[in-house]
């Protein structure tokens, strides 16, 4: 079965927003054995929004469409699909009270605007929004189905998940698609393409795509089958030899975040971590962080971004600053220890740098930044040049300071990160 | 002048990659006085690339495809093209010494596969691609443009910059969209549209957009015009309505962020800024510092995410902790104080709550913020329930407390914030 997907809103044409909701329905279609083969989108203007969804009906089973079943007059989604397919738009009573039932709770009259909402084409089965005022809407017409859905995600995703899954479910056909998503940290993409190539290309009905992003790359085998238990099987094999070439490069197979991982590391071995960063200014304890229950294994960090609170905060010799530089192996390892020991942490990570624009010198440029983990041991240190602009060049020494916490635990008794279930 | 844009690449009907070179292009492409009217994402398939080619003149003037020029058999937009003009695709010699030449001058042979990057459309202008070995084309038919480009968004961008920008100019129009970006915070979105609604209404011709994030609103005034200083003057009519309706709520007319508006303010007010954030995790210290040039006013911060800890770092009176709990406003004012007068900074901000998803409770839920602001006069506080999950939480805890830093210049002496050139 194939689906096509529409995407209705004029704000969806300018510079700033890209279509996002279309990422969910991709994952939830494929869970059904839906593929999505090509993907339209266009502005709130009838005469596109109904060449659109006639020209994804001659070619697909299922076309869904987000967005323009809102209130106002550039909501147009209801009318184009109603005049293509020749069907008279009908108040629907029953929707109308949900609307006005909806704006009582909330202590509001409904607007008379909001009444368009309850606009439905004859023959249409509404699907209630739980979340906001605009139903969605399914209809069938010539064999194919056409699905309306509210353009906020948290309403389009609910609505989809309660409403239209089972749905859709029972009419797509027996294939899945199956597939792993493997995520790799600490290679480049052609040293990992030379490592696997040879892998893959003996799998010709695997569909293997290889995703490089800053300081991490994803190995994604992808599958369509009907016999889902022998697709599963032949993914597994493929896995093992992925694992085998990848070594510890390989951080999940999952895939899982780095960060994810690191936590899963850290809780498994009872470890806990705190941070003393300048150039990556906190990114590296806001990703720690991010991961629900952290405060099981972050106890705190610094963001020390002058050299008197390096030396305060995490008891960095003035003169190592002095003789060394801020930017050195020496103060990124006086970092890593002195957080660790104020912190009485398991493990302690410095992180000094030049994120940029300005304060590279022909000697220390910019994107250098070293990187120390304390604990367990001598500590470890890695000088790095990144290249890239100040995001990226922050992004990329926060991903190598995770992943040096992951390695470290690859090389100590106790569990291995990645190895999770 | 009207223009579509198609994306080639099947990792783009995937759920986790979305096209985002249509930002790049559209921004481009507006500034030229070319509007975008559709975009089609399609795979990486023959037939589908030539019938979106062939919709897409059927309306557009300009068709520019991004992806689908490399070397491997996936590759498939230049054959699709030439498929659909009628043209026979020869290799150009000059191109295939150009790609061996870029491979002999990193020390390798050039693979075979590559020489297909030479293969180009009769009547086809070749756009030379300075980062990569996939040349762009230029060819025109029956009146139209079709540009394509290579996927990746350096090679795309700088071969649009150089090569394609100027050479449109003097194809497109005279008309030109206008716009301006406005974003305030602090208000919702149905508060803020029954403040505007009465000023945009009143300009038929001007094109205003909502967009709400969470914590933040944008409010983007756009007109195609012919006469661009006429619209020029229109917009500044207009966001001056805008700014004496929104107030203080308006951080800025120029689509700055938030935290490039409150480093601007801290920059010109010679301020400095500290920093103890627990729920937040760094995520207000990292976005202080994403600013280059940020050691100019942020001297350092502290994640405390232990009750020890903000003892330590930001003297946070245990006994305090004990009878208010670490999620009080009690607590967030000590934090701010605390690390205020630690790091001698000019303003202080302290930041404690329940992000969850676990941790609440009936009296203290999840969702729950405290965020101080202290320094010059009676320290600030404010009490705030966020909806959604943990990283939502967490972005709008943080667009609270820069917004606290930003209308603390609103109410001292010193230059406001927002008005800068």
């Amino acid at each position: 079965m194939k689906a096509e997907i529409i995407a209705a809103g004029s704000e969806l044409l300018t510079p700033d927003r890209v279509d996002t909701n279309s990422l969910f329905l991709t994952a939830e279609l494929n869970k059904l054995g839906i593929e999505v083969t090509r993907k339209a989108i266009v502005g709130d203007n009838r005469g596109d929004i109904r060449d659109a969804f006639a020209q994804a009906l001659a070619r697909a089973d299922v076309v869904i469409a987000t967005g323009g079943l809102g209130p106002t007059e550039d909501d147009l989604t209801r009318e184009a699909v109603a005049e293509l397919l020749g069907r008279k738009l009908e108040s629907n009573p029953a929707v109308l009270r949900t609307i006005q039932e909806r704006f009582r709770s909330i202590g509001r009259q409904m607007a008379d605007v909001n009444a368009r909402q309850a606009m439905v084409p004859e023959g249409a089965q509404v699907l209630e929004n739980l979340r906001g005022t605009a139903p969605g809407l399914w209809l069938e017409s010539e064999g194919r189905i056409i699905i309306l859905l509210p353009g906020p995600p948290k309403e389009m995703e609910a609505l989809f998940s309660r409403q239209v899954a089972e749905r859709l479910a029972t009419r797509a056909g027996g294939t899945r698609l199956v597939e792993r998503d493997l995520r790799v940290a600490g290679m480049t993409e052609s040293d990992l393409d030379q490592l696997i190539a040879p892998i893959y290309t003996k799998y010709p009905d695997v569909h293997t795509t290889i995703l490089a992003a800053p300081g991490e790359i994803q190995v994604q085998p992808r599958i369509w089958a009907a016999d889902v238990r022998a697709a599963e099987k032949l993914l597994d094999e493929m896995v093992e030899r992925f694992t085998i070439a990848l070594g510890d490069n390989l951080f999940t197979v999952k895939g899982e975040s780095l960060e994810e991982v690191v936590a899963d590391a850290l809780i498994q071995n009872h470890a806990t971590i705190s941070t003393a960063e300048s150039c990556t200014g906190g990114l590296v304890a806001e990703r720690l962080t991010r991961i629900p229950g952290s405060s099981s294994y972050f106890l705190g960090g610094v963001v020390s971004y002058s050299n008197e609170l390096k030396s305060a905060w995490a008891d960095v010799p003035p003169e190592l600053i002095q003789s060394r530089g801020a930017v050195s192996a020496e103060v990124a390892i006086a970092l890593a220890e002195g957080i660790r020991l104020r912190t009485c942490s398991t493990l302690g990570m410095g992180i000094t740098g030049i994120a940029g624009p300005g304060g590279g010198t022909s000697e220390k440029p910019v994107g250098l930044v070293h990187i120390a983990l304390a604990g367990g041991g001598a500590p470890r240190e890695r000088g790095l040049r990144f290249p890239g602009d100040r995001e990226r060049v922050r992004w990329q020494a926060s991903q190598v300071a995770l992943d040096m916490v992951r390695r470290h635990f690859l090389y100590v008794p106790g569990k291995r990160p990645g190895t999770k279930g």
